[in-house]
């Protein structure tokens, strides 16, 4: 999916919900686990009920992984779901991949040609002939790791270099070598949303990919103040928040409710910024 | 493994060799190509040729999920193996993984519990919280990503920051806060022998899991003039330069006789520096 496409994805379903897939086998509704791949059968649901108010989702291979190659079936299987039934949303591989350029051209074939996923995160700290191969695919995105949402963000990302800029600046200024506003993007935490500001100076076009609203306490408000740009430019992440926002058998449904709450707030934003 | 069961083990092989399972589809010798399991049958001839010359194998997750979810039952399978058979043998999960803590987990129970391996190669870039669940497991190792030996390292991992450290410096560093010598490793490329005098001044009894002798050009003289500790402190890794050494249906046995050679040069340099 090219940037013109996913712009007009969330101008149509007036959504820049980004719905997080991460099924736990210990967190999922009970009933679900006498089901054949109860992963699978749990994110199916997940999808279904949150497809119309959603742009995209973020299936976590940690999760899916966990389960070992039953697991990376499930994996397989909810996203040839997606693709399949709703082949208009953006479906990232949420796997934090990056190595060495031949064994990054590997992660590539398993996410862009092994599955067909639009993007997958990757992690920068082994530079450009690590995130390279994952930008030879047309239509195919990087979400590179710049400023996360977790604490341990701290311990480099906001290491201050010689030249003044903080090690995430310098992550998304070089990368800018690599890649466009229309191939690459960057995961950037809603936890830091006083942050904005300089990330946009540094990535006035870029989409970024926003985790942390919600179970991680960021504000869907604040994120937008600094980080909308005219083509929308933000996708924001929820997981938790929808996902297990109830454990029982209503589960999908009480996702739903979830995914449509935010899906207005985000419609009044679109609007009352004249995005649509 | 622990520590000393590790030292042990060297010690006993007079060998601190670690094959890479690098296995590509597109390289392996086509007579594989009609089994039930290629990436394992190419995995477990290669295993069986080298074993008396290897203290570790690190089978590359990105090799072998590039075939989705056949290739990651191919990689447990490969892992079941080598425990199987060869108990002894250091397992290292090659794949950089790091995420925030709760996902973080799920990988270490995918590659600590769903399979058993000894140590799993971690991305930094995220910090503590990314990589402390990963130490929770008793005799389980995190293999940091320090230096690395692709041409990219150079994009950030030099990094001079305001305190006069290099990012790489930086990581070993601060990892040291979150665990010890005996249970955390370091990724030191070979192709930067010339840092190892600094490396070893900042984590003097750490091992070092070393790439890129070999294919990538590193020198193993080099390395262990400035690396070896008197535990030797050392796992230098050939993926390419035994696995690939011959392409042909005899590919198990030169891949013997390359581990069995650098293997030779491993005990002359542990005899003279009397490790051994």
């Amino acid at each position: 999916m090219n940037y013109a496409q996913l712009v007009a994805q969330i101008k149509q379903k007036k959504s820049f919900l980004c719905v997080g897939l991460d099924p736990d086998i210990n967190k999922i509704p009970s009933h679900l686990l006498s089901s054949q791949d109860p992963l699978y059968e749990f994110s199916r649901e997940i999808i279904d009920a949150t497809a119309p108010y959603a742009v995209a989702y973020k299936p976590n291979s940690a999760f899916y992984e966990a389960q070992g190659w039953k697991g990376m079936l499930s994996f397989e299987k909810t996203v040839e779901y997606i693709r399949r039934n709703y082949p208009d949303i953006f479906i990232i591989a949420d796997a934090k991949r990056g190595d060495i350029g031949n064994t990054s051209a590997m992660y590539a074939r398993t996410f862009f040609q092994t599955m067909d996923c639009d993007a997958v995160t990757v992690a920068p700290y082994m530079g450009k002939d690590s995130v390279s191969p994952f930008l030879d695919f047309d239509g195919k995105w990087v979400i590179l790791l710049a400023l996360t949402s977790n604490a341990g963000a701290a311990d480099f990302q906001f290491t201050e270099s010689t030249d003044g800029s903080l090690l995430y600046e310098k992550v998304i200024k070089t990368s800018q070598e690599w890649a466009s506003h229309e191939n690459m993007m960057y995961v950037t935490g809603a936890t830091k949303a006083e942050y904005f500001t300089r990330i946009r100076e540094l990535a006035p076009r870029h989409f970024l990919l926003v985790p942390g609203v919600g179970a991680q306490g960021g504000s869907l408000e604040d994120v937008c103040r600094y980080g909308l740009t005219e083509d929308c430019g933000l996708l924001i992440n929820s997981s938790r928040g929808i996902i297990y926002a109830s454990h029982g058998e209503d589960y999908a449904s009480v996702a739903k409710e979830e995914a449509h709450k935010i899906q207005s707030v985000m419609e009044n934003i679109l609007t009352t910024s004249h995005i649509i």
